[in-house]
């Protein structure tokens, strides 16, 4: 039983419409109305062991990451975080030297980003630190789903891939043998996984501006969340594997983790940038205006297409993308995703 | 490193005043201001091996209960509970006839409490079942803070106490012999332990009739909980043990158990009752009408007095009242509490 599986069960048993709430299970966050403003919802977890080792991720930037990633679904919406609440779960004793700074972490992350860490509780959890976050925000305009991609959008994203899971598998690899030492190329992917940055600021702004349909944050991977798009919204994409931002830095570490950088951008999770899907007509005034009003640059990816599967081409083919990446020996035409 | 000093951690980095905040940590829920209504937020965990274990809890009570423990919370501010969010971590595979059940008893709490559960998570927990369940409600009227009370408000409480500790007790007891069975003297007892009811019409009318000025819910036990009204509000109390409710399956089990009755009504925890302060002069109209229009009887059990400590008088003597109970050898005059 995956989770798709669970929460479909979920979905199944509660999936009724309900007074106030617009949008239940099913998107990053879950929406309610009152007094005229539309909330947002959002609950993660992240469990040591299953999510996370101190070893690859010391306390410090932990306090970071479970309020980001939290933040990041908030973003994904198009929302204003406001209000955080944290269900803390340690083992008895307390681990020594982690309280401190893994509230340091998260009190810099709430100060960052204007949120009030509101309530919460704290638990023994014997078997090891397990970190629930609930993230309450405010829409900041027309609420951007993931079902509202239409066929012909372009679909774009906010910043390098793959660099969170190259960041994991060098911190790992380093662990067991030290060897070349962290050399500073790349500083970068290691903090791409151990304190990544919610694209609060991009969400808020294209929905102010009207400038988006579908979005959410790469949490799982592209291939995995680019579905969650498609199924939502009843379409197909098609990838240009050329365009997919790769860094320089993923580049190397792809090659001394002995990889291919565009799998681990494909398939490697945890990036916490937007995936979104803008109409044709109003994709060169976005990219302008974000360039300037929001001062970072956005990736055209794709589009999205008529059907329902998302194929990947690169100058010499076309591959059907499934959600463990691009599968070399699947032709177009198998029925393969 | 307690429970108490963790949350003063907390409460130390993250205490600051916050727009539209009205409450942060420190009482059963948070509150915050949206267009003109207080919504209430609360979140509790329930652990595998911490909180419950399967024999003793099973899994469609397990449902229940923890959304229940939750509603509790909103019920201690006088709130009308909305939304419902999961954070469900669960060990691979699995375990076999859990979720279902689970599933159906979540259902039918939310159902009889018209909440929406609104989202979730659900994640691997390696070693064990962990249910976060994180609810947001609406005031239904002026909150009742713990802080709210004053010297000379009659205390009272919402039901019998010690139900759930002598339940969870003889559960533990029968699966060591099961030996006179489970008799049905007992059953209200182990359905105390295992599906407590949240007072969740009471503390709305509560507050709707404006008959109350302090109000929490019995989650750690009455001598752990009235300390917290007490200290939130700087004030003493005076409980009379001669009326804290005591059932007569009690006052059996606790014979079986070869143990006070009155003692795990004091500290037994998990009733999930409300302990609640109204004025003197409002103590004859709460009373009449909570039996007539919330058909239900409430218990007055002793006083708001001035100081900081808690006495419980019965017809021999005066003691006071520790977090752990009250305390057989320490006089009145000593320094104990």
């Amino acid at each position: 039983m995956n989770e798709s599986t669970i929460i479909n069960l979920f979905r199944k048993a509660f999936g009724r419409p309900f007074p106030g709430l617009v949008q239940g299970i099913g998107d990053d966050c879950a929406v309610f109305r009152s007094g005229g403003r539309n909330w947002l919802v959002t609950t993660d977890a992240l469990v040591e062991g299953v999510h996370f080792r101190l070893e690859t991720n010391p306390p410090y930037s932990l306090g970071k990451k479970c309020l980001a990633v939290n933040l990041s679904d908030i973003a994904a919406m198009g929302g204003i975080p406001r209000y955080a609440f944290l269900n803390l779960g340690l083992p008895t004793p307390v681990p020594r030297g982690f309280l401190s700074p893994f509230i340091k972490g998260l009190k810099e992350e709430v100060e960052k980003f204007s949120v009030a860490l509101a309530g919460g509780d704290t638990h023994q959890s014997p078997r090891g630190i397990s970190i629930g976050l609930t993230v309450i925000g405010e829409a900041a305009g027309n609420i951007a789903y993931r079902s509202g991609a239409k066929v012909g959008d372009r679909l774009y994203v906010s910043g390098y891939l793959g660099q969170s899971a190259a960041g994991f598998r060098l911190l790992t690899q380093f662990q067991k043998k030290p060897a070349p030492s962290r050399p500073r190329r790349f500083r970068e992917l290691l903090k791409a996984h151990q304190e990544p940055e919610p694209q609060v600021a991009l969400g808020q702004f294209l929905v102010r501006q009207r400038l988006v349909r579908a979005m959410i944050d790469l949490s799982d991977g592209l291939a995995s969340d680019l579905r969650h798009i498609c199924r939502a919204s009843g379409v197909g994409a098609l990838l240009d594997a050329d365009l997919i931002p790769l860094s320089p830095a993923l580049k190397a570490a792809a090659d001394l983790l002995e990889t291919s950088p565009l799998q681990l951008a494909l398939t490697g999770g945890e990036d916490y940038q937007l995936l979104f899907s803008v109409p044709k007509d109003l994709v060169k005034i976005m990219e302008t205006r974000v360039v300037k009003q929001v001062n970072r640059p956005v990736y055209p990816i794709g589009e999205i297409i008529p059907g329902q599967k998302i194929f990947i081409k690169s100058s010499t083919k076309v591959r059907i993308l499934k959600e463990t990446g691009f599968d070399h020996f699947s032709p177009v035409e198998g029925k393969g995703a």
